[in-house]
């Protein structure tokens, strides 16, 4: 999407045809760094200490990793080792797994020679499949803001809290909760999106915000806490989160927090629709609740705070006493029954068996 | 309540029988500090520089500001000089007003040299009375916590969630929501807390914390998002809050964030309580969530956030981008259905306008 008056993706080949540029994100939303990665080992570090984060975009970073491997060592040898460096750098990343498996089995079977073309040419693909997704995600959400905007009087805006960071940052473009926000805009559609701060990482306030800052989507952050009034008061049209793994009858595992917001959507009559690409559904598990095990997080990332000083440093502080120690779930699941839709690519389906089944027939 | 191993209340009158010391709650929890105070004009400061905070012990303060200043000028213009200095501090703190108000009544008929002398012995008398209040709230919560513990395994705590500071800190001694936490730890009973930080002025992380760390109270904190998750997955056996003001039909509006917290309680069979002192229920407003004003304060307080820094210097950073502005709704109301028991220093009242009207006859 635009940051200012320029339309970028995440990560992008360069004209040179081999090195790669990606948004180093660590430094959002303070300083706006891109970084060129020209060798598998810049690859695996980006990925590493999360200059790049998001499942998807974590993925299409891998199999260019891979590419630019094939490029400097095409053997067999070579081709084992870059996806054993790349995925080392994360090893629970499931998309990571996926990309870097999906372009072993191209590459394994062609003569050395041709590989870096053809990785390359994947990767490509890889990255374009990812933006069809969220668009295609986006459409079918827009469907929904559209109906909300036709209640709407003339130019007063649809008004959407998100929480967490699943905006375009994650994905290559559009992101997912995003994607039907940003189609929204291009629409000429009037919007205002509440944006939830999301402790304690901050990845509302950090990236989310610098989205919608970046692309001139009116916006407000807000702290994880206020939501909940300003539903009771009317002032959230709907909400839609994006989710890390949603079971096969519509459980939907996201950022810790997700589940207060949910209670209080479904307490004041607030569409609350999740955005997720097909993928992530999980069909191999049913209740959420019971059956997700939820990681527990380092306490540092609650007692810490980082942020921007008045002198411009990019710091941490510590907000609470040294003898206190922090509990740091990272993820909550909300249960179906406060989801009103589950947005795919394919279609929007209701957050039940059922309705999965519907729009996923083959499983 | 301790700081250490040793007791403190957040105000008392020196040796001197003149000046007051307070803790200087600015720096907490980072530095343990206490001020003298020997002037009106210092008193005053502490008051509208919020050295000092929380309803309850702004008007102790204030009592014993009007005490100090009847030392210097004990004239009918010195009484009124002083209640105006006073009351300019923080115009629209309730409870300040009537400490002034009760001073300034009982001061007036006396003659000039009599004042100082019942000035200060009614000013401790409202900081006893204070303390005997919250000590009679925390009776009456003990009780509901004693049963709960009664079903625990020998040695299992209670584990109870509280949001923002009503503890110590806010009032002389004991708190409000924390009365019946310090009250069960003098009784034997294990207990073990769960802290929200309450963003964005963090008084969870910084101040409930403190109190928890430095009274030796076992106790975790944790963000605002993950207290749902912790119900879901019952490690919260009770949950209990203040409240600035209660509606005489059992509305409750608190820090922001509550509610979510309470529709939590309500999804998962958790007890959810607010304590309060009876002065604080609001006879004249029935229906919270419609009636009461909620304050929107400065954005600032969502972007900038205090710690210290590595090198130990407490200061504030920006989390968020400069050009997203931030919506900081300061409070909630949370509807009497989601209440499970108003616990005030006269019993535990059902949520309601009969359960209120039943302890409170009078009214």
């Amino acid at each position: 999407m635009n940051v200012g008056d320029r339309h970028y993706r995440t990560i992008w080949l360069n004209e040179d045809g081999v090195s790669v540029d990606v948004i180093d994100q660590r430094w959002l939303p303070h300083e706006f760094r891109t970084v060129t990665l020209k060798t598998v080992e810049g690859v695996a570090t980006a990925i590493r200490d999360m200059w790049v984060r998001g499942a998807p975009l974590i993925g299409v970073t891998a199999a260019y990793g891979m590419a630019i491997a094939m490029r400097a060592d095409a053997s067999d040898a070579g081709l084992d080792a870059a996806w054993e460096k790349l995925h080392e750098t994360r090893p629970t990343a499931i998309n990571l797994r996926w990309a870097l498996d999906a372009m072993r089995a191209l590459l394994k079977p062609l003569p050395p020679a041709e590989r870096a073309e053809a990785a390359y040419k994947r990767a490509a693909e890889i990255a374009d499949e990812d933006v069809e997704l969220n668009r295609a995600i986006g459409e079918n959400g827009l469907a929904i803001l559209r109906k909300i905007a036709a209640t709407k009087k003339p130019g007063e805006p649809v008004n959407i809290l998100t929480h967490c960071n699943a905006g375009w940052l994650a994905t290559v473009d559009y992101g997912t909760a995003t994607a039907p926000i940003y189609l929204a805009v291009e629409a000429g559609i009037p919007v205002h999106v509440y944006v939830d701060e999301t402790r304690p990482r901050n990845q509302g306030a950090q990236l989310t915000a610098w989205e919608m800052a970046g692309h001139g989507v009116p916006h407000t952050l807000i702290v994880d806490n206020a939501g909940g009034h300003l539903m009771q008061h009317g002032a959230v049209d709907m909400v839609i989160v994006g989710t890390d793994r949603t079971t096969a009858n519509g459980d939907v595992a996201n950022k810790i927090g997700t589940y207060l917001k949910a209670l209080a959507a479904k307490d004041n009559g607030v569409p609350f629709y999740v955005a997720l690409p097909s993928p992530t559904i999980d069909w191999t598990v049913s209740d959420g609740v019971k059956e997700i095990p939820i990681e527990e997080r380092s306490g540092d990332e609650v007692s810490l705070v980082w942020g921007k000083t008045a002198d411009g440093t990019v710091t941490q502080v510590r907000i609470s006493p040294d003898a206190s120690p922090a509990g740091n779930p990272a993820f909550d699941v909300t249960p179906a029954r406060l989801v009103t839709g589950l947005i795919t690519e394919r279609g929007v389906a209701e957050a039940s068996r059922e309705g999965l089944q519907k729009l996923f027939p083959e499983r």
